[in-house]
C-alpha cells in the first residue's frame, strides 16, 4: 500500500498551481475564503500530485488541526442529531471540521474514542454530560485539549457546559402533571448508572413528588435500554404494577414512542386511561398519534452556542463558561386529567 | 496552550506500567485482546504521564491508524444511522475505530471532509453513492486510500461497492402499486441533481410504467429538500395537480411521514383517498398512524458487510469486491386499491 514516488510538498502544490503556499493552505483549510478558480487550480494541483495535508508536520508546527471531535452516546433516533447539525454548521463557517464518533452508552468505547481523537489531533473535545472516570479528565487536561461539556447543565458543577438542567425541566413537567390531579406516577427511563442526564431527570420528578406531599418512593420506577421496542416491553411492566400508574414519563421521546404504541395495541386509550410524557422534543414527538406532550429541549440553540464558544476559546483565549440554555414544557395530546 | 514538560513516549508509560512497549500498544490499539488488569495499569501509566500516541510517528512507520472514516449526508432522522452502528460494530470487534462526518448533502461539504479525514490518517473510507467529483477518486487513488461505497448497487459500475440496487427496489414497489390498479401516479423525491440513489428510484418507477403501458411523463414528480415540513408541503403540491394522484411515493421514509402528516391534517384518508409509499423501512415507519407501507433495506446486513469487506481488506489485502444486498416490500397500512 506504500506509494513509491516522493510525497509531494506544499511547495510543489503552490509552484504547480502558480498560487503561494498560503493560498494553497487557506484553499485547503478555509475553501470559502478562497475564490473558485483559485481552488479549482489547487484542487487540480493537490489531485494531479497526490498531495496530502502532512497531518504530523502541521500539528507540530501549529499544535492545531482544525478539527474539532464530538463524542455521542448515539447516532439512532435523531435525539442528539438536531444539536450536534447545528453545533457543526457554527463550527464550519468558522473553518473547523466537525468529526463524530459514537458510543452505543458504552463509557469503555468512549475512553477509546477519546484517546483515538487526542491522538488524531484534535484541537477539542465536545462530550455529553458530566460524569465520566476523572482519570479522563486529568488524562484531557495533561494533554492541554480543551473540553465543552453539553447535555447538562448543573450550577454547581466545576467544568463548564452548555446545556439544561435536566433535574429542573423534569420537575417542572412533573409538577404540571401533579396538579392535574395525577397521584400515580410511573418513570420509564434510561439506565441511569452511566448517564447523569437520565438519573436528574429521575431526581426532578422524585422532587416535584416530595414538594406536592407525595412520597417520593410510590413513583414506579423502571429502567430499559435506548430504543423504541425497550419502551414498548417497559410500558406492559409498569402497567402491571398495582395499582397501575395514571401518568408514565418517560426518560425521552423514543421510549414514549414505544409506550404509545404499545398503549395502541393495548387497546389502552391515551390520555384517557393513561397519560404518557416524553422528553427532547424531537421530531418523532410531532409524527406519532396522539401528538407526544413533552420537555422541549433547545437543540440547535444549544449546538450553536456551543460552537461558538469552542471557537472563540480556540481562536481568541476566550475563557469556556457555563452557559444555561432553557426547556420548556410543550403540552400535545397525550396528557390529560387521570 | 502548550505544555512544558517533556512529552512522554511509549518507552516510558511501558516503563511505568511494568510492561513491554507492544502490550501498551496493544492495549491503546486493540484494547479487547488486552487482559483487564493490564489495561488498568496501562491506562493509569497513560493517565499519570499524560501520554498521547504521536500520530504523526506512528502513521509514518506503519501508514496505518486503526481508524476508518464515514462520510454520510446527514445524522438527522436516522436514516444512515442504523447501517452506520453495525458498520461501527464491525470495525470496533476488529481494533478500528470509525470517525463520522456528516455534509448535510452538500458535494463541496464533502470534498472537504474527504481530503481532512486523509489527512487525519484514515486507513479507508466509507462513502454513500457513487456519483461525485471524478477528481475526488483521483485524488483517493494517489493517496492509496481505499474507499467502499456504500447505500448504491449497479451491476455496471467499475467501484466496488456494498448496497441495494435503487432503481430495482423502487421498480418492485410500483409494480405493486400499479399491479393493484393506480394509474395516476406522483414521486415526492428528494433532489436528484447530487444523489444518485435519489434518481435511480425516479428511473425504477418510471420503468414500471412504461412496462405497464403507462406514460412515465405523466408521472407528477416534485424534488424537495430533506425532512417531514418539507415532505408535508410537497405533498400540498402534488394533490392540486389535475387530475390528482392515487399513490403517491415518496423517495424515503421521512418525506412520506410529512406527507401522512399533512393528509390528517387536511382530512384525507389514507389509504381511502391517496395511498402513501415510503422507502427505507426506519423506525418512524412503524410508529406513524397508519404504518407506512415501505421499502425495506436491510440496513444493518449491509453496514455488518461493508465492516467485514473493508476490515478483510486492510488486514489480509482481500480485494473489496461489489456486494448486493436485498431489499424487500413492507406492506403496512398506506397502500390500498385506488
Amino acid at each position: 500500500m506504500t506509494s513509491q514516488r516522493p510525497i509531494p510538498t506544499l511547495q510543489d502544490v503552490a509552484t504547480r498551481a502558480g498560487v503561494s503556499t498560503a493560498t494553497v493552505s487557506r484553499a485547503i483549510n478555509f475553501p470559502d475564503q478562497v475564490a473558485q478558480v483559485t481552488r479549482d487550480k489547487v484542487n487540480a494541483a493537490i489531485a494531479e500530485l497526490g498531495y496530502s495535508p502532512n497531518f504530523g508536520a502541521r500539528a507540530m508546527a501549529a499544535r492545531r488541526t482544525n478539527t474539532i471531535g464530538a463524542i455521542i452516546p448515539t447516532m439512532e433516533n435523531a435525539i442528539f442529531a438536531r444539536g450536534l447539525q447545528a453545533f457543526q454548521e457554527e463550527l464550519r463557517s468558522n473553518g473547523y471540521t466537525m468529526l463524530v464518533a459514537s458510543t452505543a452508552y458504552q463509557p469503555d468505547t468512549e475512553e477509546e474514542q477519546i484517546r483515538s481523537l487526542v491522538a488524531r489531533g484534535a484541537d477539542a473535545l465536545l462530550l455529553i454530560g458530566y460524569h465520566r472516570d476523572p482519570a479522563i479528565y486529568d488524562f484531557l487536561d495533561a494533554q492541554d485539549v480543551p473540553v465543552l461539556l453539553t447535555w447538562a447543565f448543573d450550577p454547581a458543577a466545576t467544568r463548564p457546559s452548555v446545556g439544561f438542567n435536566n433535574s429542573a425541566a423534569m420537575q417542572e413537567m412533573a409538577e404540571k402533571v401533579i396538579g392535574m390531579g395525577h397521584r400515580r406516577l410511573a418513570l420509564i427511563s434510561a439506565e441511569t448508572a452511566q448517564n447523569d442526564r437520565a438519573s436528574a431527570r429521575c431526581d426532578g420528578i422524585r422532587q416535584a413528588m416530595t414538594a406536592a406531599g407525595l412520597d417520593a418512593d410510590t413513583l414506579c420506577f423502571v429502567e430499559t435500554k435506548y430504543g423504541i421496542e425497550e419502551g414498548a416491553a417497559a410500558f406492559d411492566e409498569v402497567m402491571t404494577h398495582d395499582p397501575s400508574p395514571t401518568a408514565v414519563f418517560c426518560g425521552n421521546d423514543v421510549l414514549a414512542v414505544g409506550a404509545l404504541r404499545r398503549a395502541r395495541e393495548r387497546g389502552i386509550a391515551v390520555p384517557g386511561d393513561v397519560s404518557i410524557i416524553g422528553f427532547d422534543d424531537i421530531e418523532l414527538a410531532q409524527v406519532v398519534y396522539p401528538a407526544l406532550t413533552t420537555v422541549h429541549v433547545p437543540h440547535r440553540e444549544m449546538g450553536r452556542k456551543a460552537g461558538q464558544a469552542l471557537v472563540k476559546h480556540l481562536r481568541d483565549g476566550t475563557a469556556l463558561e457555563p452557559i444555561e440554555v432553557h426547556t420548556k414544557l410543550v403540552l400535545r395530546n397525550t396528557l390529560g386529567p387521570p
